[in-house]
């Protein structure tokens, strides 16, 4: 029987609290650059992977463990969960 | 007349000819948490921002510029936009 294999993608973006020096930083280049009108520039990381799993609420369920113990620091960070079939 | 601002969000990914070290290590560092199953992990940035511009097709332009020249390196990352009205 083979298992199901899920595509994932998990957002890790820094608490709305938290400042962007490198958000900032981009924002102010763009604008240099002469790209105008951006605003609200926030950087984070996008994690792509493959789970193979049961089912797709066991691989919710140990993208979850992921996100929390590995891919995002909760103190700074929150993240969100995209899975698809593939 | 208020000028229409979109929000967007620029994924930039290591092409799949690159090596991704970070993800490697983050995909052993899964395993010895002891979540299975896990593969093809590759970490990349995902950048979200809001752009005021007089329509879609101009938002777009703008940050094809940004992410061309600024946000992604051309010698080993690829970048998608993802654009919504808000």
């Amino acid at each position: 029987m083979t298992v199901p294999r899920y595509q994932a993608r998990v957002l890790v973006r820094l608490r709305p609290s938290v400042l962007d020096p490198a958000g900032e930083a981009t924002r102010g280049a763009a604008e240099r650059l002469g790209v105008e009108g951006i605003s609200k520039l926030r950087i984070g990381k996008a994690v792509e992977l493959e789970v193979e799993a049961p089912d797709a609420e066991e691989a919710r369920r140990r993208l979850e463990v992921l996100s929390d113990r590995l891919l995002a620091n909760p103190v700074i960070e929150d993240w969100s969960l995209e899975l698809q079939d593939s």
